[in-house]
């Protein structure tokens, strides 16, 4: 049976702050980092074993997963890292704390931004803070100005299809590390859950989330590891 | 100009108690890990950047890599893991303390086990405390019972030609975080050093050595970068 575990990344500097993040490459707090080694060591302790790793090219879910495979005595596995699973791209609400943001265009306005299924942000301006066009990271890729949940689900969707589906149709088990929304785009997808409901789905932190998935890959339990 | 730069893992737990390792997998001491921190923050400084990563499926090479990459804001490069970059096998001499190793079978022979260029220790016996024939990580591979120096070139070089030389001819700048043995493989290519000599060069803990390397990938310059 093929298996498959989602962890979001451990708590980082700018999810204690309380800001909008997206793109932008915040690095784990030590909360963060306990999280990640605590996920891996529940991971080890409930038995599950990995071939293949993916996660994205930001700092904060590429240090947890690195975390986690250090406590399962499992560096060594196999790890792609792509800019596909990154977080949604928060545009111009890049580096805004939300309350502060809440105060000035209203918690109406703000919570059509965090919980619309395909409404944007405010496009990110070029040339400021946050611009990351000169980040080599991203060199030949359309980097986003902003994004909806919707517009991560369209490039989230075509990698999971092209690079890691073939691996558990393989019968490879599979680990990603990787970000609120991101996840949100593959459990929407494994899950069926309607673009009005995915939105107001919480995703912790640190919490290996595990499928159970029949041999066509359609879902069939989803759980907290915790809670096993 | 390709650029290519070797580092040898910090100072893993048997180095500091003098043990053969080989291809027992031991983490890296806080020296180790202030080492590789080190050398992360020393190619910074002195402006080298990377395009492609390669290392051994060894717990202190990866972590060597891993933290050297996160001193340079590089955790999202890509990075290729495999057991040819693997440290030499010492065979029936894995776990034993050197100087322990001396008094019981002479100064003379653990130096002909040590230095010579293609005369291997004892084969390491099955079943034992340090057999990894039940290691996943080597499923599907014909773990060697012991290697020579010579041996462990014949698996490197096919590697290097491989994975590693295509990766520089296409311009990609290259960091590849090793051992001392299979470094010493590919200094020995590189540098065009002599089999009698090859076994006398000490490479250092987490010290990045720097090849500027011709079109044609013929070595035109080899530097410990600490010293320029």
């Amino acid at each position: 049976m093929p298996t498959l575990v989602l962890i979001r990344h451990g708590q980082s500097a700018w999810n204690l702050e309380n800001r909008f993040t997206g793109w932008w490459d915040v690095d784990l707090t030590e909360k963060g980092v306990e999280e990640a080694r605590a996920a891996g060591q529940l991971l080890s302790a409930k038995g599950l074993d990995f071939d293949r790793c993916f996660t994205s090219v930001q700092t904060r879910a590429i240090k947890t997963l690195n975390l986690a495979l250090e406590e399962m005595g499992r560096l060594w596995l196999p790890v792609e890292k792509d800019w596909r699973l990154n977080e949604r791209h928060y545009g111009g609400l890049t580096g805004l704390n939300k309350a502060e943001t809440a105060a000035k265009h209203g918690d109406a306005q703000v919570k059509i931004w965090r919980r619309s299924f395909d409404i944007p942000p405010p496009a990110l301006e070029p040339g400021g803070e946050f611009d990351l066009s000169k980040d080599r990271r991203y060199d030949g890729i359309a980097i986003p100005s902003t994004e909806s949940l919707k517009d991560t689900i369209a490039r989230v969707l075509p990698y999971w299809e092209s690079r890691i589906v073939p691996e558990l149709k393989a019968g490879k088990r599979v680990l990603i590390s990787a970000h609120g929304n991101s996840l949100r785009a593959l459990v929407k997808h494994l899950s069926g859950i309607p673009d009005d409901e995915i939105t107001e789905l919480e995703i912790p932190t640190g919490q290996p989330i595990v499928y159970d998935l029949a041999d066509d890959l359609t879902a069939k339990e989803r759980y907290y590891l915790s809670e096993r």
